[in-house]
Order: structure tokens, then C-alpha cells, then sequence
């Protein structure tokens, strides 16, 4: 008897954000196959017993290949087990999810889905800083600041560099000055609020308010290590009008040209 | 003694889409403030005993005014009580979470936030079809197709126009010929896929495959009634790819040009 994969969003780090849908997937698994961001304790919410298959991969250092990764969770699925795949955030924005799932459905083995909370999301909520709010921003964009090794960072910023709306940058650290500098020639300008929060909704979470011509050596300064989110556009200035937001003990607030 | 106010997002639909976080706020309420979006499945998880008040806005009919929701949540907090503000989707994206936060704040009432997975994520794990996709989609934008009775619809068509990333509008059916037109003439082809996913997430969840030339008509014929999705992009392609993906009881798949 064939098994079946449940492609999970773990959300951005926090057990409280999961869903309840993602939680009752989890705790039918027999397999779990995790990612580096899914924290130690909501893997300890995985059922007694459960084999647990690490596939992490960190920037730069991808010790299991996409391919080996499909073909864990196919071998798992055929010989009969319900695969718990858990992924940090959501699977279906930057997560692969459907990259699995195409080649499980190829297979024959069935996959259901479990929405996560996004990064965004989750450094939104934390920080009281929405990602749309009349007035200043009408709409949100995720992208990706980071590209595989061989490859350039080909972000149209034309399109990216817009005033009205918040734009959300992830795995973007590496790269946080060349892309302030294409959002800057395409005319947003170098005063716009950024703010960078590294962790977020996890114990270790940072966060540092800036602008866009500061920003990447701010963040060089404040050293802050990934995963890192950069949230660019007016919202980020209802953060410092707002400072009662209540912040978990723990985080570290590096606040500069606020 | 000042209660407090609890911003949740409720999700899309799905009471299984509530995070743990949310859950646990909603356990802990009086009083249960909450949008029409918000399903009678979700409001039967409240308290025993909690009071329940609807301030349900639906398109161009406004019941209870922003000011009047405003003014309800910081009485009751201040008046001592545990309030759950449930709202569909989450607070921080067109949830108007950050107005009511501010004005709770200005009156000295502490707020916290549980993110909620949103109507595109919903759509996006309910149909299988990603929000991006290596090769098709870079990153995702959310708009709004919708303004206030006396404003126009003021979409940068420009920048929305882009045939590397995802688009999703939220609220957008009384408009979408509109949108159509204006994404056609800044020159995204009329071949582009379009899904409009209705209710999503829910029992009564409805989808339309479509492209974007023939997407109004095709949405009109349907009825399709709000609240309405579109996923605009690429992406769209892997639906009719995988039309294995699982489908619950009740849902009505109306596939046109797919």
C-alpha cells in the first residue's frame, strides 16, 4: 500500500504559529523529513517513534540535493509510510513545495498541502508593522534577494522600485547592497524606512530600522546572521510610532536612523 | 484593571487554517469582536459564555463604520475585558490590523497579534497551484482590485504587469475586466493564466481556470460571488498539470480554456 506525503509550512519559527492542520499531519507521521529552519520544538511535537530524516540545507551548502530530497520522500511514500515533510514558512512561496509534489504526483503518490505562516507574516505580527496600511502601502511583494552560486541576482527594479507598495526581500543579506543600490537607481528614495529582522518570531530575533542608503552596512555593523527579511517602504515608520508593541524577552532591538 | 485586545487572523475559511497562537488567544477572550469573513465554525471555538459582537462589513454595504469598530474594542478593553478581534485572512495584510492597533495603542490598551494564513495561501495549497515556482514565478505581489465607492481604481499597471512573477487580487470581481485591460495594455499577453478561486479554503470553494483576455467574461457566466481570488501568472499552468490534486466534497471545479 502506497503512502502519502503532507508537504507542511512550518511557519517562521515560533510553534505557536503553526496551523492546527499542520499540526494534526505531524502528529500522524510515521517519516518526518525536516529543513535546517524548522526549530528543535516543533520537531519535539513529531510522534514518539517517528523516523526523523534532516535534508537541511544552509546558504551556500546544500549537503542533500533537490533530487535526493524528491526521491527520500518518493522511496518513503511507496514503501507504505505517511511522510510528515516539514518546510520553515509555507511551501508555496520560495519553499519548493510544488517542485516535490510534481515529481511525488509523477510517482503516484498523493500529496495534501498544509499553508504555513510566511517569514513576512511572522516578523509582521512580532514588530507591529503591517505589510499593507491605507495610506502607505496598497499592496505587498515577496521576492527573493538570493541566487544559486553561478548565477546573477536579475531582479527587475524597475518594478521592484515602488513608493506605494512594501516590498519583502528574502535570503536577501548577501546581496542587501546591491539591491539597495538597483531600488535606488530606479528612483525609490534613499530615505525609504527598511527594516531588517533576523530569526523572527524565534527567541533570537533582532531587529534594526534603517533606510535604504544605510541599511547594508548597518546590517554588516549589527552583524546579523540568517535568516534575515527586509521589510522596505513606509510601513516600516508606523514601527517607531508605535514602540509599546511588546517585544518577548530575549530579542535584541538595534535601532538606528530610526 | 486595562484588558487587552487580541488581533487574530482567522484564515481564509478553514478552521483547521487557525494557528495554535490563535487558538489559544480565542480560548482566552470575554468578548469575541469579529468581520463577517470569519466562519460560524471558528466563532463555535470561542468560550462559553464569551460575548460575541459582529461588526461584519460586506462590499459597498458598511454596517459599522472603522471609527465605530475602533471605539468598540477600546471600551471593552478598557473596561477590563479579554477581547479576541477576529478577523479573516490576516490582520496585517488589507485586514486594517495596524489602524485599530494604533488607535488601541494611542488610548493605552496593549495589543498582541496571531498572523493568519491568507486567502492566497489557501487558494494556493487547496488547488495546488504555488505562489512561486523556479522558472516561473520569482516572487508574488497581493493587490486589492478594490477602492472605496468614490475613489477610482489606481493600480500601477506598470509594475503589476510582470510576466515573472505571481500576481493575486484580493476583492477584485466587480473590477477584474478592468484590471484585465489595464495588465493587457501595459502588455502582458492575453494567453497569461488566470485562476479565480472563490471562497477558498471552505466547503463551498469554487474555481474558474481562465486567461487573462477571457477571464471577466468567464468569471461573470460562472456568478462567482465574493470573496473572489485571482491568480494571475505562470504558475497557473501546474494546475491543469496536476489535476490530482486532492478535491473536497462540494467543490464545484469550473475549468474554462485551462
Amino acid at each position: 500500500m502506497t503512502g502519502k506525503v503532507f508537504l507542511i509550512g512550518a511557519g517562521p519559527g515560533d510553534p505557536e504559529l503553526l496551523t492546527l492542520r499542520a499540526l494534526r499531519m505531524l502528529e500522524a507521521a510515521d517519516v518526518v523529513v525536516y529543513d535546517k529552519l524548522v526549530s528543535a520544538e516543533i520537531l519535539a511535537m513529531s510522534p514518539p517513534g517517528a523516523r526523523m530524516i534532516s535534508v537541511g540545507k544552509s546558504p551556500k551548502c546544500h549537503p542533500v540535493t533537490q533530487d535526493r530530497i524528491n526521491d527520500i520522500l518518493k522511496t518513503e511514500a511507496l514503501a507504505g509510510h505517511t511522510v510528515a515533510r516539514l518546510k520553515g514558512g509555507d511551501p508555496m512561496i520560495f519553499g519548493r513545495g510544488s517542485e516535490e509534489a510534481a515529481h511525488l504526483m509523477q510517482h503516484g503518490v498523493s500529496v495534501e498541502y498544509a499553508p504555513g505562516i510566511t517569514a513576512a507574516q511572522g516578523a509582521s505580527c512580532s514588530t507591529g508593522v503591517p505589510l499593507t496600511h491605507r495610506g502607505l502601502a496598497t499592496g505587498v511583494q515577496y521576492v527573493t534577494g538570493h541566487r544559486q552560486a553561478d548565477k546573477v541576482l536579475d531582479l527587475d527594479w524597475k518594478r521592484l522600485a515602488n513608493p506605494n507598495t512594501t516590498l519583502v526581500i528574502y535570503m536577501g543579506v548577501a546581496n542587501i547592497g546591491q539591491i539597495a543600490m538597483g531600488l535606488m537607481t530606479e528612483n525609490l528614495p534613499g530615505s525609504t524606512p527598511v527594516m531588517a529582522v533576523a530569526k523572527a518570531t524565534t527567541p533570537d530575533e533582532r531587529r534594526l530600522v534603517s533606510r535604504l542608503d544605510q541599511i547594508a552596512q548597518d546590517v554588516r555593523k549589527a552583524e546579523f546572521v540568517a535568516p534575515v527579511l527586509f521589510i522596505v517602504g513606509q510601513v516600516v515608520s508606523l514601527y517607531a510610532e508605535h514602540p509599546c508593541t511588546e517585544i518577548a524577552p530575549g530579542i535584541t532591538q538595534v535601532i538606528a536612523h530610526g
